[in-house]
């Protein structure tokens, strides 16, 4: 154990194994000039992104620990989505001004046309963008509420038992998609991937959830979607600058709920990976999430 | 078809069958009176207590619409569950205000001492008072998110693989409680079933969430229990009086979250109940979901 938020004592910059847990930005690149004899990195977050930015040497192998996001962040996102067709946020409101929301209970249709959203998630199309161990973990989530799910990933096919296209195949999936779910990670092939051109050509009635990295989907490109009323709704957990910026134009966007990054964060099972890792590592043999870099 | 809100036309007052779908009270009373000739009332509501108490003769068999409900209040207990428990209630006052809420997001420990709610419901134990079609679709719901559930009804055993307690056993339960989830019917053995005394027996990180009927929970001490911090949250979509009256006491409650009775009021599929219960009324065979008055 070290306190992740200052540099790391002088007596221990002979490390060659780091575990990284919730370290800010300037405490990696300080022990990125300091730790010489450093070999790999064991991240605690699924994604590894600042880790990579903070300028280890290249020779510094770095596993994610992206299995132990896997549980919580699938919650978040089906909470997320939840809230989206219910609109709870909605409801939210009109507690908080003391009024009884009439017209989002009592007797209604399944699929009300009164306010933007879906009411229920049953007979939903769902489309996860980036199937990984997150989106196999919440497909089973959704199917169980009605919901009928498809993967997006760079290799298609079937992926526990949900059906998984490749980029080809996206334009005629949002066509038809009520939500689209990122869970993209940042890398330099993803920025942006959630455009302006890709929420066009989501219905009108759709909504987006974004728990994957910020930087994969255009905030400008979203904040017009709604205020021009192309798109019912979004909800957004991560963000291009975090914490979201007082001032940020997305602080009033309607028909956006924003989460303060607060999807993941909570690593279960990080001991025992950390464990496996270091066995492999002393043994020389394959590390579990390593990251291509 | 005809309409519910209005009293039944003249020339249709001879009817044998009634079926009633969001009726008020009025025109329920009306239909007892002028309605001599009925026999039979399907309800698609999942409560028939409304119809009970409207004053028809006691040999009109009325049938309900349980099964029509258990999707969907399956679906909105579940978003309650998931609202309280990654408070994204806390999240929605902080975003209304256009702060990030630091304090509910980025690293933290599975189970937040910092504020009050249990982070997950990963491992959490969940009672749910009332286990019928609804409790019974929503328990595996709950379990695919790491949750323990058992259920509180009149016969104990084990039903849809879930262990079932009856009353005997609820102080025992109670006491390890983290969410009791109230799914009971309005009769008069259940009034204030959620009673200052059950309150007391929880936790004090608990949440209580009621989506049967409101006269099963005893309001004031809910309201009491809140703001003295014995219990942490509650979610309540149904109450003592609906409309919630301007005015109320809980419009101002800590930690609660009010939903407009929206758990329900989608039946889903109601024809082919009605059809079913039709072609056994004719055939003189016994009817589907029949209510003991």
């Amino acid at each position: 154990m070290y306190d992740a938020t200052s540099p790391v004592p002088d007596e221990h910059t002979d490390a060659e194994v780091l575990v990284v847990w919730g370290n800010p930005r300037g405490q990696l690149t300080d022990s990125a000039t300091r730790l010489t004899r450093l070999r790999w990195i064991q991240a605690l977050a699924a994604g590894p992104d600042v880790i990579l930015a903070a300028g280890f040497a290249p020779e510094v192998r770095v596993t994610s620990g992206r299995s132990l996001h896997d549980g919580p962040v699938a919650e978040h996102t089906l909470a997320l989505a939840l809230t989206a067709v219910r609109r709870l946020d909605l409801m939210h409101d009109a507690q908080r001004s003391g009024r009884w929301a009439r017209e989002l209970g009592g007797v209604q249709s399944a699929r009300p046309s009164t306010f933007p959203g879906l009411g229920t998630l049953n007979g939903a199309e769902v489309t996860i963008w980036g199937f990984g161990s997150i989106g196999q973990r919440l497909a089973p989530l959704l199917t169980a509420l009605g919901a009928n799910v498809v993967g997006v990933a760079t290799t298609p096919g079937t992926r526990a038992g949900v059906p998984v296209i490749a980029a080809e195949g996206l334009p005629a999936r949002l066509a038809e998609t009520d939500i689209l779910i990122g869970i993209l990670p940042a890398t330099p092939a993803t920025a942006h991937a959630i455009s302006a051109d890709v929420l066009t050509q989501l219905p009108a009635h759709a909504w987006v959830i974004n728990v994957g990295r910020g930087a994969t989907l255009d905030e400008d490109a979203l904040d017009h979607a709604l205020r021009s009323g192309t798109l019912a709704g979004a909800a957004l957990d991560v963000f291009d600058r975090e914490p979201l910026p007082d001032g940020s134009l997305l602080w009033t966007t309607p028909n956006l709920i924003i989460t303060p990054h607060a999807a993941g964060g909570r690593p279960q099972g990080a001991e025992a990976l950390i464990k496996k890792n270091l066995a492999a590592y002393l043994a020389g043999e394959p590390l579990l999430n390593l990251v291509e870099r």
